[in-house]
């Protein structure tokens, strides 16, 4: 029951890593809404495996077939119908051999033994199961959509790769353009600083080197979203981005405009100036993350979501068996992201991206 | 529409700071539970403001007054019908006098501004209104519920004060006991280190002294949660519980285990090695907080929210006349909490309790 | 957990026939709305009990006390400001006694039993607690608040008493009118033909006369609506309407339109024709009771509930000791309604216009 | 944002007739469960179209594919795994041209008029689209499901056609046995009186003859139902199989228990006596159709759903055009249905079972 979010604009996306397919449906898209497969498969293509030596060797093409929801509009683009919409990736590769051996001894980091509780042995693992990281291929269909939607409403979302282990990128802008968000994402590696970019690709690769793995932040970012936008207290924008990005796997914090930070800073710094400069009123620096009493304020959207390392590395660990009150030693054989971190980042784009589609569409029922 | 969470368990908060009264109604709670009205007013007691220096001024009994949902079971004891419960909590002491002239001029840092473009002006907030953090109160009075009915089945939850500005108490040990949560509680200051109370305590009464005031992090941790507790993907725990924490007036920010610092880890640091001890399958560290694929793992469920600076300060601030285009410059009269994280401990555990709960009455189907 | 419902307006109401309070919690009433409670009160003083020898003797004056959410206008007017809503009807007359004696005895007809499984034996059943016909009035007070609400939109929303027993009410006619919604308002028996009425209070009078109750159908029609409201399959504007119209007590039946009588005809007779009227696609009859596919067509919403015959009759029934595993025999003392179904026409009214404000305020998002 | 079921269970129904292909999206079911898949498909076999000179010539197989959720258990069996299970029944017949001139011209009793309101033309309705009743045959998947998962709990789901016309069958005895459902789900026309059954037979043919239609109505009852299933007010078990109910095309009434008819009944005609039996608390008779006060009672759950007769008939109809504003004569060619009650007979069993199953796995939280 928790693979869905959105109340208005349904989205659940479903499949397991060794399974025949993985997709998502989208229950609530408007009708007469544009969708341009090439852009799409543009989109998903950023995260996809194997292009890359610091990324999994597994190939998938990961081009969605569409079984309803949208009819032919000629060119590779698509006219959304009102009915549910739902795609399917389907799993090329998988080499389910190579797990078959873990089943018995859970994989530290991983889900294999809160499954095993959960499920009573009835899950299906292989690979991660329905919690692999492949997961976020259909969260990434959703999001392309949810992106080309919102672009046509003038909001744009974008992200960047903030820092693995301690390697960081320069923070986005007060402002940060629709250019921008298109040209990190045409980049090989998705920050704003290259330098940067590649003090953190030598730590992926040292990391790779030593058998290991390590972590990173993103941060995502939507401009042109207007004010008024979300609820009071537990609908408000954070809780409801926090609670999809949350699903994201490997997330384990996320936080808004200057977040932990905040902390950290007295009032006189932390709070946003009002200024009204052409006809609006904005703020002269965006500490809330654009975002006040859970209500975005017309300033950009800001939040970062950290990811820990992979858990699965090539090095010895130490675990359980399940089936015998015994300790075992685990070595993950198989080849597997070093880094999650920078294929992540149209992930948290596409989480945002649907969040805030769906909350437009919820209306902005401050008065009738 | 966003004042309420859960699903099997509702829990809607109701009221403004300056309204007649505030309150929470909780549908779902099961029937035959005691609530032992004295504990879950020292409960209230620990977030009541008034009584301490380090807190605003305003007076409030905050003794809930039950209108559904128990009958009375003697000796200040309470037992739920299974009905919906409503708890009011009158509002005594309303000032609205101080607000009136804020209401053309934004208070940085508040939802003033984006209520006034979400309401079109109609919203009232005296005080903030519904935004206040005094509607932290009917939360903890549904936490404290909450925190009553796990007790009975062995969850303790518990917190503490983890840092203000740059001052850190110690962190939660790797299984924190009941008792130590309940000395923490019964401190006048809500730490486990008290020199680092007192560097915290400093800080804040400088914050005042500047016409200041400072952020802060609670550390929350939910001990004897079972393994298996929670959903793939969005209805994690971690999703849960972030979707409610972000609900909390001031919060910018939550992570869970090693949160943002997993992402500086490698993934043999950061993954929670798996051990045999007294027939239960635990880890030896617990990076990951307790949640593992958004399920729990049966070890200590622990997080951190970060809260920003109180945006009530007495020092001028910049903004904005909302009637003509024009810049403002504001002083907050009244006496206001330099810093809100101390007094939001015990909110931090209402709304985990709550959630916990919430998820445990969902049932945990993985098998039927 | 059963006690709500709505997603953008979420409606929950609480309280027991014998506690304190009952009351509504309305989150999500979009601000700015004035409330004319002069009118509201004359809406609920519709259902009231006691002003009639045909309803029960029980005394209460059902005035609600609004907790939050308004803010004064002037002349019992308020205005809505945003924030969730608080109505609160203090239970004057609360004579228990009458109930104590039966609570071994489960009344037939009436959810004592049902009550006492769910809740195992904790259920507040005096009164018939939360399933008391009483919790009915603060349904009323948040459908009076959604009439007023859509009267600005020009819908309005009536109902009469179709039938009891066997006597029968003339139908509405094609397009009825505000006006003959508010003619039927303001009669002391709320049916279109008042021969028919005499008929069925003579029937109402007999029942009583027997001790013995006997049952009726509400109709109920709302125009104005505008088509396109409504989502297919689940959501349909049925299913909405039909899942709040079955929790009213006493309601066995809803139909749509011809309802139970569409399975006797043919298709040509059934099939409503399409007709251009004054610019507007209209049908020349509305066997469809305004709804095709779960979405409104612009014709007049009609529908109808079935209410059975009111459970507490005064003759002796066969019921069973729970104590024991013995049979026992039951005179439920009091006095009550020898029939629900005339009170129950605002109630019919109330349910209809909340849902339908709920839908509204969700949107209707066929296009974006 | 309507084609979805269900909190715990969530059940989500997906395509268009004349699109690639339609399924159903189940997140929550329980891990563990075994799928007969060709028990199963005998099920799916009792709805699907052109077995008989009854039904549309419409031919499909109608076998579903499952993409995800299950694992292989041999011998046509599968397991689920805990993760959402998708089921894709491919559309093989799809004879798009027979609908291109219907357009502009919307078929009265059919969505089209309000489809084309709500999604502004862009609704694909070739064939009805996602309102056709072709929409019911993965509803079937998944209560077919739902009924092997029950049928082990010992819940025993079945429906006959209870009328067409004004041709009647035998009602279902106080008490049926999963025997008789399994009689009559084998008989070619589900009915419990074979004469009763050639009377409707006969109407239906007539009607075909005629170029017209035919309603009738389906009663189902699902046994062995424990006492203390449902939630007060609009979660009641009435309230949650209506609003799924009502989401099957063409149903325009449902009522349980003894229904409209309770309305003509006297109170002491209409009230169950509770006796003890074997043990346990039961009605003498079962005019509750087993809820009051929307909990279970633990007798048989009992209701009816009005089906309306076929809109599509072959005979001249009145319509409008939609792009002038003038009237049209509608000829609608193919061959259809000239009554769906018949086959909607499992289409309702699936529904009470796919909702009885959801509110199981809900728990009842009476007590913790």
């Amino acid at each position: 029951m928790g693979s869905e979010f959105g109340k208005t604009l349904k989205i659940s996306i479903f499949g397991q890593s060794h399974g025949a397919g993985i997709g998502v449906l989208m229950d609530g898209l408007p009708a007469g809404e544009e969708i341009d497969t090439n852009a799409l498969q543009a989109f998903l293509d950023r995260r996809r495996p194997g292009k890359d030596p610091l990324s999994t060797a597994r190939k998938e093409t990961d081009v969605p077939r569409f079984l309803s929801g949208v009819l032919p509009a000629g060119e590779g683009k698509l006219l959304t119908c009102g009915a549910p919409l739902l795609a399917v990736l389907d799993n090329a590769d998988q080499r389910s051999g190579d797990y078959d051996a873990l089943r018995d001894t859970p994989r530290p980091g991983h889900a294999d033994y809160t499954a095993w509780v959960k499920w009573k042995g009835y899950a299906d693992m292989r690979g991660g199961g329905h919690f692999s990281g492949r997961l976020t291929a259909p969260l990434c269909a959703a999001g392309g959509i949810a992106k080309q939607i919102l672009s046509r409403r003038g909001i744009a979302v974008g992200a960047h790769l903030a820092s693995v282990g301690d390697a960081e990128d320069a923070p986005f802008p007060l402002y940060p353009a629709a250019e921008l968000f298109q040209a990190v994402a045409e980049k090989p590696f998705p920050v704003l600083d290259d330098d940067a970019g590649e003090r953190m690709r030598s730590l992926i690769a040292q990391a790779r080197q030593d058998q290991d793995s390590v972590g990173g932040v993103v941060e995502c970012a939507a401009v042109g979203v207007p004010a008024g936008l979300g609820e009071p207290m537990f609908e408000g924008v954070e809780s409801r981005i926090a609670a999809v990005v949350f699903g994201i796997p490997a997330v384990k914090g996320v936080e808004f405009g200057a977040g932990f930070a905040a902390s950290r800073l007295r009032g006189s710094e932390n709070n946003d100036p009002f200024v009204w400069e052409q006809g609006a009123v904005r703020t002269t620096r965006n500490r809330a993350g654009g975002i006040l009493g859970g209500i975005t304020t017309g300033m950009p959207v800001v939040f970062r979501a950290a990811f820990k390392p992979t858990p699965s590395i090539a090095r010895a660990q130490e675990t359980v068996r399940l089936s015998y009150e015994e300790g075992a030693e685990l070595r993950i054989p198989g080849r597997h992201d070093p880094c999650v971190a920078h294929r992540a980042v149209p992930v948290v784009e596409a989480a945002a991206a649907a969040v805030l589609l769906e909350m437009l569409l919820e209306g902005n029922h401050g008065t009738f």
